[in-house]
């Protein structure tokens, strides 16, 4: 049902190199309270991996209020490719509007996303999570040299655990490269969001999120208004890491 | 502060050809606790307006959480091009998460738009005009045949008011084509949705609006899968008149 | 075969406002070597109703080599659906050469549309029209209240008729409206060309053309750069009326 | 003025790993008849390079009369940034009018893009290498495994050679990766065809070129219909190395 500190550990090691479909039966098996978060983007293929593990997988989305039609469309698909409930999850109507009334629809490139993330993405995630012994995410170390750079395949979540509650984190790409995410796409003729065939590599919201040229880095398609060492919107912040 | 029965057709029946600031003035002088309702398309001439007849002027808009990524982009071109405060309500999160956990996110193609307009549009619209004696809406009578016809300049607004609240709804652009109020944008350089240059005539949700051909009525632009006669999202059914 | 001056005034009075299919119908009968001038455009509706009256019928594209992609798939649907071969006519190399190695490829911008016609579009129609007796085009008086307003639904070619050479030019929809041309389209599901779903209502070449705003008049989506009033592009220069 | 084969080798031997810049100071100092062929894409480092090497350089592109529009806009904007006059080509009417009123616009879909390339791309380009001495292209080894793998930084042009005249081709970037181009255009502030911010990493004519995934080969993106193996457009066919 749970884990101690030294258990997760050593999945984290035995598995540091494992194939995520091994990853994810010890997150089925050992955690019946779990769920996968997915976003959208090319993190289908957890959707697709699990749902060839478990048949009665629970998979939830965050929905701003602020995602790309063509998202919307493809969360849309996934449910009924995979015949899968999506619990899309939303945010608080109070604090939306508050943001918006004062500060606008696009105050994220004046103020930084932190702010407009942990209403519309932070906030119903920590809601989610209250439910839940473990999660899986999609995040790579691939991803970003400066975030996630040591991302273990496992984890306790230093960020959403609580007094009263241990949350284990399940990272089943941790290791996997882009290259790989896509080969398994095709292979396996994984549905995938139309703005990948755009340029698109990264896929947030709406407004957040751009195409990049060829060979950019994916993370220069997110926040790149920002500074480039601190793009990540809250949900993984850390990592269990102590900030720099 | 307010006005009676007689008072409203009175003003209905005075102004049936009037200027729509005259139809303004007359909210603005006898209506303390009013607003105007703002969808992010061509009714943006009734902002302009009313900011030179009213500095003070109130506006809100109806975020869904489902509007198209030029509308989003023109709310904020017209927040700081008028140095307005966008009053933007935004829906209940349980009630979204319920209806698309069991229906998805494109329920309305299946089960009509009513329901889902009920939740993005009607609730939050309900508690914002809770708050007001009268409102501003840029309804038109050549919008459609079917459902605008007899639209009056001025009316009590006979699916808000409660037994509680009277509430009147002003209609400033009722009596004016759609060439006039595009006429009205071009004389006096007011800005607007860039989806007006794609095709777009009606501009709503993403998934309930989409371009119409050269000669094509504006209506068949939204919720084109439904039948022609009953195209209202339940802001403005039945104006006043009983239902069929 | 042909036919005098007189006989084509008697067509032009008697057939004032007559039914295209009945103008087509007296090019048919009269003039073996006709052919259709179709644009890509919705004169596409000339083409189902001559493919309806006569099944060997003739039709030229004037291809400038800068036509929207859009419009380039389009002329291929049409080219299948009717089981016709399309003349598509192209420009002298030559000629495209020494005026883009002088002036680049957008000098209309500049210098005005006329002389980047005279080699994509006068000279290859010059040359096709020589071949002919009659031509028809899907002019309309409706298009420009400058240019056009005084159209005749056939009429001597005052342009490209030569001292060996007498050509007919029929313009079958010159008294129909755009709202009657865009009625055949849906009634017979004609196919159209996919720009019309943009926002565009005439369609030219891709730097020349652009799509109009609600309401306003099409031939502003055409050399918007110039002034209103002397927007054609060579092919029907003053319609046998003097120049003014 | 030129040079002989053992020439040729002994600087494609000398220079396998130099920087293009020194590969193209080796072509502007040998060959007075010289000319660098654009092809509207990322080659768009080779103008960069060669306009400060030579302010007098010479460029060519090819307009097939298929190009996209952005492609068409980015060349004008090359050619305003270098201040360079572009030499562009264009294909013979008759040829182009022959193929596509017998097979339409878009043949190359079925019979192979070949015999389109042939008459849009080879016979304009036979035209020009006629009057020179080298021709620069912007090929590399790493677009394609199976037809550029071999492809060395200068080399005689067996393909467009004849009896009367010897063509040395030079190929810069042959052993440059994909990003090091890019690195370049951002170093440099080189402009770009905005289609790579659209997914598209080869660009070609329109209809022949498409956006590819993430981590896909950038060949993908060109005559996906076809073969992978055999995809050279008649421009670079063999690289001297026998047919198979």
């Amino acid at each position: 049902m749970s884990a101690d500190s030294g258990q997760i550990k050593a999945w984290a090691e035995s598995h540091v190199d494992a194939d995520p479909q091994a990853i994810l039966e010890i997150a089925v098996q050992n955690f019946p309270k779990l769920a996968l978060s997915f976003s959208g983007a090319e993190d289908v293929v957890l959707v697709d991996m699990l749902s060839k593990i478990d048949p009665n997988f629970s998979v939830f989305c965050l929905d701003t209020g602020r995602l790309a039609p063509q998202t919307y469309a493809f969360l849309e698909r996934v449910r009924e490719h995979y015949h899968v409930e999506l619990d899309i999850l939303f945010p608080d109507n109070a604090a939306v509007e508050q943001l918006v009334k004062t500060k606008g629809l696009f105050s994220f490139y004046q103020d930084g996303h932190q702010e407009c993330c942990a209403i519309r993405k932070v906030e119903p995630l920590r809601r989610k999570l209250q439910q839940l012994d473990a999660w899986i995410t999609g995040q790579r170390q691939d991803q970003s040299a400066n975030t996630r750079a040591a991302l273990p395949v496992v984890q306790e979540d230093g960020l959403f655990s609580t007094a009263s509650q241990r949350l284990i984190k399940f990272n089943p790409l941790s290791h996997w490269t882009s290259a790989q995410v896509w080969q398994y796409i095709r292979d396996n003729d994984v549905p995938y969001n139309e703005l990948h065939e755009q340029g698109f590599i990264s896929i947030g919201c709406e407004p957040c999120t751009r195409a990049v040229l060829p060979n950019q880095a994916e993370r220069e398609g997110r926040w790149w208004w920002e500074e480039a060492a601190h793009k990540e919107c809250g949900l993984h912040a850390h990592h269990g890491i102590k900030p720099r």
